[in-house]
């Protein structure tokens, strides 16, 4: 997204395809968007905000057809669910070590084989001269290590995770009136939930659950800082209003169902608490 | 070096400034190539090739005067020597925390007050939107703490390293003929040691070095891969037949006295055997 509007400041055109309410992009209105000129199409695997995971496939068959490079994040993605670049089609994928219990400051960009890419960094040849700069070893090493493990424990990591979101997912629309679950109830992420409480604000939530000991964010976590509101909640047809009480947890390896059970325990009477304060819900 | 070249693809005007013998930066022949469409002078603050510290306190004087952005590259020379960005009179500095002991994957870019820079990736909004990308933590902490450690033990550690470095040299010239230091004698970073050896290859050198359990470098370490003559030494107009026996040594805080003789002790008969074997050798 912000990649694409700095190319297009550079004077690049660049087409934003449309999603629909459950964050989905239509493989029908990429094939529609690819003109002669396009040379790239790239799509998020899995939306870090609403956890929807986009059917690439689809549309790596379409980009293939039309000699179209494709490329993905899979941050979000890559040692979470089964990710093949070939089953999808795609050219280049971009992954981070920190999305599968690795280190951060590792990540990687699969390239296929005949693509050429302008380097990011210009200096030494590190990096088959794509990135300069002194190898992280050690981080490199523990990516490595940490995907392996990954793809070793994946099934049982997905396992693992899927009924503790289900159960987390249901628990708040069952035990809080109007909260909206963002993204799709299925096709979403393993350890993924993400709602909107109306009303009220996400940060002031944030706040009472650090306060009781749990994490959570509130729209993306990369423009957290910003204050703005998301334009992904937006280009799902979020109003800004409710957008505003965002809320997202992602469950891991470590999370068990008795913390989800907390959760849907104490988040209830801040919801409640934070209401009883807002002009908006009394005005209902 | 690397960036100015791919600058020049994207359009912009690149003045590349002459060095002498030693590999010094002449002031003078900065001022004069600063017209007024320049925008950035950039300048090493220390060779990693040939360890020659420039004179960057004069030219810093030329840019404010002029009113053009100056930045160094401070990677060889932040937490090896003082560097004060007031002092200097830089506007923009790299440095990274490999350089003294801290982690690599951690670098920093000092950017001065009311300078605005383009970001190098873009995204999310971490590092004041100017570097997306989670935050590496622990190697921010990291590099933090090396820089502390740096500034309180430097005094010390030039203390430890300059005897060292002076030994090394001397002994390398004093035992093998046709040697030549490269770049200055005193005016170099404290555990800096290059030479070329003429008539052999650096790589052979390494190679039996290595197997005598030293670590050294040929050429830049980080074009060393590509096995091409080095730019630095061209600049400084040695021959390229000479360049290939380019040889550089890096004392640490770990390298002692006995470290240094060892060197000068196995390395005399490494270039003796490998002379032998050198067609250039035997013309002479």
């Amino acid at each position: 997204m912000h990649s694409a509007r700095t190319l297009g400041k550079w004077g690049f055109d660049v087409t934003y395809l449309s999603v629909d309410g459950c964050g989905f992009v239509d493989p029908q209105n990429a094939e529609k968007a690819i003109t002669k000129d396009t040379i790239l199409v790239s799509i998020t695997h899995a939306s870090n905000e609403i956890g929807t995971i986009e059917p690439i496939a689809e549309i790596g068959k379409i980009t293939r057809e039309k000699g179209v490079y494709f490329h993905i994040d899979a941050v979000q993605t890559a040692g979470q669910i089964p990710v093949d670049v070939n089953e999808l089609g795609v050219d280049l994928l971009s992954l981070a070590a920190q999305g599968f219990y690795g280190p951060k400051g590792a990540g990687a960009l699969y390239v296929r084989k005949g693509v050429r890419v302008t380097p990011l960094m210009d200096g030494g040849i590190q990096e088959s001269g794509k990135r300069a700069g002194t190898e992280n070893v050690p981080a490199i090493v523990g990516l490595g290590k940490a995907a392996e493990l990954a793809k070793k424990e994946m099934a049982e990591r997905i396992q693992h995770l899927e009924p503790l979101r289900d159960k987390l997912m249901k628990g708040l629309v069952e035990r809080i009136d109007e909260v909206l679950i963002t993204g799709h109830p299925q096709k979403r992420l393993p350890g993924h939930v993400s709602v909107c409480v109306r009303y009220i604000e996400g940060e002031s939530m944030l706040m009472f659950l650090n306060m009781q000991g749990v994490a959570a964010s509130s729209g993306s976590t990369c423009t957290s800082k910003a204050l703005k509101a998301s334009h992904v909640l937006a280009a799902i047809d979020i109003p800004a209003a409710d957008a505003q009480g965002s809320l997202l947890f992602t469950l891991g390896q470590d999370n068990q169902e008795e913390d989800v059970d907390y959760v849907l325990e104490i988040l209830p009477p801040i919801v409640q608490r934070l209401r009883e304060m807002s002009p908006l819900y009394h005005k209902k």
